[in-house]
């Protein structure tokens, strides 16, 4: 299933006028104000959001899963999807592979169907919290934490593999989340595995490639329900400052303990240039994996704004890796990629209306009505014929979920695919 | 201090042009879709909130204040300054105030003062959360539901007192907030102080005028750390039961647990036509008492979504008393007023922009995408043209926060009243 | 695998002198402060819990599942299993049937072997979260509070059938999970989905057998991640109040937000009488499901200070359903299973040492520290000698952990099974 | 007041047969485990807490403060009540004075009552969150991270007239919490908050006596309630290493999210040796102030666990500056202080009590049964006859509440300050 330019062009025609009314009252309005239009949409366009492969078919809980139709069961199928998804919204350029559920097994094959689709190798991400078929060491207590040299030696290897596949894809970076930790009060010592995991991310760190960058993720429960090794950005930040220069650590917006005020740990960690890679999604509870904005847009809008300012400010920090990492089971998974990849630009567009001058200038004068005036300024304008225009103006859908509708998708994957196919992952 | 129309209209002047391009673009755009613009506006003024007279100074926390300057020192004076808000907003027409801190000494030049700026008194507070002086019996274990019949009945006479008082003015409810808990397991028997609660709660309602609601608020923790009587809305919407039909449920917004789903609370209390009152404010953490909108917008649409909702379909419940319960130590008082009023309003105006039919047959559809994107179509909307065109009609400011400053009344209070004055309350 | 009388005398042996002299000394203690000893032992012999037939394998979570060895396939086996924890502790007189997991193929065979080991059948649970194959309609949107009426029936007929199915083993009541929510804002109407619950469980509860009781559970997240329809007790309360008396609100320790307050909660449920039910588990961050008591014992310690002091002045409550609703991943189930009955008759056993009229007394006095001294004092007493006696004179073991691993029990279970089985559930 | 030895030791007379018998059986049946009675005896007479001098008087809330009477209108005063607990409790031989409530006027003379109470001057408290009367400049919006330089600049300087303070009195340690944050999104720049306070705690250390020690507090929110600059272990431990070795984290129990596991705090700041301080008390919602050990014993055992394993193994940590952080309305504070004090006492008796070894083995094995059955071993003693022991070899109460109230101390200090003292604080 490929979607065609011209398919997407007809299904816009009969919005066009719409649009460009819409977009030209915007820009008069925002351009008479001092914003400069077009400079936005240019950042618009070039902000590429990769999407992870096990995001691609129904997600599940512990308490079951209820399957979508069509979805796809090979690695061929899933940059496919990414494919739809990117040639529909123009932002999601990448993709972002979990191994051992998606070893290539034609490299130049599988390069060349994402080439074709204008797509890039983003992050590769290590899986050391699930036991593989035939694996020799299990992680039912721990991987690069555990106390078996043996596991971690296991888990160690198993980066390294995942690095070398990547690296024949053309990725440029390794995402660790390391699930390890405990269950129960006393069942591992908290120092001894702080130090065996920081060992092993040093055994790993030391054969990344030169150009490579090292991710690590934090999450403060789940799987593990007392403990976990990495819980929170501080231990992450300590274990990449203990590895390298290379080493950052990663955000995931679910991955944080109720009322925690994520913006401003992104605004110290790119104030640190230890800012390496973001996980998008949204939460009520915990790491619900929800589709992004759906929840808190204002955080994700209050997040953009350290964002933008550390782009702007810390150009110590590497090009950031920025990922979707949800999972549904209520929605068309691709559906819920557009929406929440909708909500991104959205967010991004709005932080980046902020009058930053203003801004610095009301805090200097202690005017807190007035900082408050300028964020909500920014949030309350209507950014979506932005939006459409930088889309558009790159081949793109006016509106993707329409556009996809429109062009029956679904009922073509599941034609191609048969109904009942299950996508490897989560 | 009292702002003149025809101040208001000069100020008003340079962005009227701007303003009614915008409203020209938005009413014509949203027309198109189907939308009664000229019904939301109708809406939009009719829906006024009252401000609570201890909102008026600058509020504090266990660990100090911050004075503000100019703040009132009379109830003459709170009175002129929700003047101020409802000249300025056209949506602040009521003022709500808190026994004792509020009697009246000359009950008809306070309704006359009042009357004269257009505001009505909704309901009034009463206090049995800190003794006053020369009082018998001491709240420092609890109030109605005090193990001790004596102190239950000095906190039951008050109530009626309060009751007497807003009486005299024209209120037509009581909010009871009552503090009680405990601090530590074991001081209370949560059995007898429910049932002592239950009984004094009786004995009030008792003697209610025949036209008044009274309203039970709740709220999980604070000024008690280990219980409180009233936690939550499940025992406040027992409490109203038993108490009769007169009795409602009161909704603070951070009145509740971290993660709660409000929005389902209000839904379920309006179904049963227990819903009598409501607090604006936002947090992030607990009872925070910030300003209205500037911490979860977006979860604030969805209570708003579920107020109309109910005000649609369940006509049992009562007119709602709306008032803000905020307080704030870093911005000048009036002016955090005056943006809750606008995030209020805007909730509300993005709320009536929710197409409830076609809402209702995306459920039906189980079409989980659609629903999404009906209610953020709601939301991404600009409403604040609407906002300004409702103020404007009734002879409001176009921008109040610009106003207020343009005409600059804070330096105007401070010249009338001094600097140093302190509001009583909290 | 049945465990001998035998076996385990034999294993008790070598430590029943310490016993002996422990459990002398403390008894003298206690005897000398007015503490009935024999009631107390009693009491605890007469406190049976349920074992649910899905917490005899290993659990998982949405990230995977280690498996464990031996683990029951067949539901005889899952009996099997409960008649090894009941011999060892005697407190597990009773196993919870999940179906359709475990409906039985030969009724009579099986209450045979469960009279055997002297085990009855507790409440038996539904299963409306899954869709089971060859089902009709599926629960993806729900189950009783989907829009869809044949959606609804279908669910409803489950529920019969489940009491059908109990009624044949003896079961007097059915317990009522229901996972239905939604994952998005706008995804359902709640007042919707509420009021079709409401007629949903009045169905059930119409043909409920006049000695059987329904127990609704409430919880308030996951597997949905917005919203659930039954999210609090105060939900649950309004619900069974709706279908009459034998229906009842049911507590499980894992299903409330943070921070929440589960001790006043099962006080105002049973100052109601409509507390019918109780899930034991322990948790730190969600429905963690982990051991009871490895967490927040002495949060435990305070319910059941609720339960003793309701159970002895709210007699119109039912004898209550007690069931441990735990899963693991990390732990030998019945290992598990063990450390949980124990810490329940600890924590048991020290409520019972609460002097009430002492209690009561320092309540009225409003000595707080007189409080806190008097539900410390029997939280600090080492009360293991009580349990252990308890369950000497009912022929259990003194250790049960130490015996169960000195019968070498798992390893005769995966002599007998197999290694590899997988035990139904989640 | 003063409590006379002889006052003590006749009120002890009466218990002392029964303490005796609970001793030797305790103490019998330890060493038979092979557990070293004495040592532990000894490390609990070690341990000396630090009273703060504002929890002498009654703490209060932003809702109102209830008073108690005979409070400590000065500082000797204080220094008297902390001598009171020291001589009943022998375990709070330190006070911890907060500057400017606690200015000495004549510094031998304290010196001299606080020596002759065995007392010593722990810690000393600056306090940039509240502003002294005359203060040139106000820390309204901020001390040390305010963007105007003067503002700094006096709360650097009031930081070094506190150390100056607590060198003329033997201090060692000087204990910033900074307040500092902001109430509304934009109120601040993250970036340059969090440098301007690294900046001014570096201006603070470099003139940090020799010997001295600097703990940074961190807490997540109030009084700023949209975000705080210090606001958890991770800032704190980076400022700390900035700062240099002899800058150190502090943890105060209550000053953390939701759910927080802090004893993994605790061991991985003691792994780093920036462990420097620790604030004692309790709390179920927030930074509630409770009694120590009131609502979560447990956790505080596992929090021990760790300080007695980090002690144990890594002496790069510099002694604790250990205090009991909490202020209460309902109970004597005295009283609630020998609470606090007896709760930590117990917790580090039972942490005490912890097989380390075989802990290691079972860890090493993934025993995670065992695990726990060793740490609930270790906490399910009745450790309170090595309480009392230790405390009658040193002359204290063996039952410190019961000698206060035998001796009627509360009403003697009515006697000698009056009823209606109010202690300077919160």
């Amino acid at each position: 299933m490929k979607i065609e330019q011209n398919h997407i062009q007809d299904t816009n025609k009969k919005d066009l006028t719409s649009h460009q009314e819409h977009f030209d009252f915007l820009s008069n309005s925002l351009t008479k104000k001092g914003v400069d239009v077009n400079k936005i949409i240019s950042k618009l366009q070039d902000f590429q959001v990769a999407i992870p492969s096990w995001a691609l078919g129904a997600g599940g809980t512990r308490f079951g899963r209820f399957s979508f139709y069509g979805e796809p069961s090979s690695l061929e199928q899933k940059i496919q999807d990414v494919g739809v998804l990117h040639t529909l919204t123009q932002t999601a350029g990448a993709v972002s592979l979990h191994i051992p559920w998606d070893i290539p097994q034609d490299y130049n094959a599988i390069k060349e169907i994402a080439s074709g689709l204008d797509i890039k190798f983003d992050a590769v991400n290590s899986n050391t919290f699930q036991d593989q078929a035939n694996a020799k060491e299990s992680y039912k207590y721990g991987s690069l934490s555990n106390v078996s040299q043996a596991v971690r030696q296991q888990a160690i290897q198993h980066n390294l593999d995942v690095i070398n596949i990547g690296n024949k894809l053309g990725s440029k970076s390794l995402t660790v989340w390391l699930a390890d930790g405990s269950c129960f009060p006393g069942q591992t010592n908290f120092q001894t595995a702080l130090q065996n995991t920081e060992s092993s991310l040093k055994e790993i760190y030391k054969d990344l490639p030169t150009d490579w960058s090292m991710l690590i993720e934090y999450k403060p429960y789940e799987p593990n329900f007392y403990s976990t090794v990495i819980q929170d950005w501080g231990t992450s930040f300590m274990l990449a400052n203990a590895c390298g220069e290379k080493a950052f650590s990663l955000v995931d917006l679910g991955h944080h303990l109720p009322n925690s005020n994520i913006e401003q740990i992104v605004s110290i960690l790119m104030s640190k240039a230890k800012l390496g890679g973001f996980h998008f999604n949204d939460s009520k509870y915990g790491d619900d994996d929800l589709t992004v904005g759906s929840i808190k847009p204002y955080a994700l809008f209050l997040i953009f704004n350290e964002l933008v300012y550390g782009m702007e400010n810390n150009p110590a920090n590497p090009d950031l890796a920025w990922m979707i990492d949800a999972s549904h089971n209520v929605k068309d998974p691709l559906e819920d990629l557009i929406q929440s990849l909708e909500a991104i630009q959205e967010a991004y567009a709005k932080a980046l209306l902020i009058d930053q001058n203003k801004l610095k200038q009301a805090q200097l004068n202690h005017d807190v009505v007035k900082c408050q005036e300028i964020l909500q300024n920014a949030y309350r304008t209507d950014v979506r014929p932005l939006l459409e225009k930088a889309r558009l103006e790159r081949g793109g859908a006016l509106s993707p979920i329409n556009t996809y509708r429109a062009l029956d998708v679904r009922n073509e994957l599941i034609k191609e695919r048969g109904r009942n196919t299950v996508a490897t992952g989560l």
